[in-house]
């Protein structure tokens, strides 16, 4: 399977936010995460980088560090 | 593997700008993708969103359609 998992990073540091994440959709300023189990998670930030590979989503809040 | 297609949507049709993308970074209104060949290109746009399941990302260029 290739979903990834999603991180906001806190304090420098990663905080898994969701696992299994099968879509990633930015829109008005937050980023919706779908799950492959039809979870959804709205984060209100930005989409730091994707590694496909890694299977890593890394994002980052509006006014965090 | 994970790797995903890259479209640009133009006029309405998604037209395949990378294949086998690894990752995926926007900064300073450009996207950069990578492929898992060491490819590197860059596109002036946003993304539109990204299904992981189906190994697709669908990007829109700046003052594109």
């Amino acid at each position: 399977m290739c979903e990834s998992n999603a991180y906001v990073i806190r304090n420098g540091t990663e905080e898994l936010v969701m696992e299994s994440v099968g879509s990633l959709i930015p829109a008005n300023g937050k980023i919706t995460l779908k799950s492959i189990f039809g979870e959804i998670m709205y984060v209100e930030g930005d989409l730091i980088d994707i590694d496909l590979i890694g299977h890593k989503i890394r994002l980052k809040e509006h006014g965090g560090q």
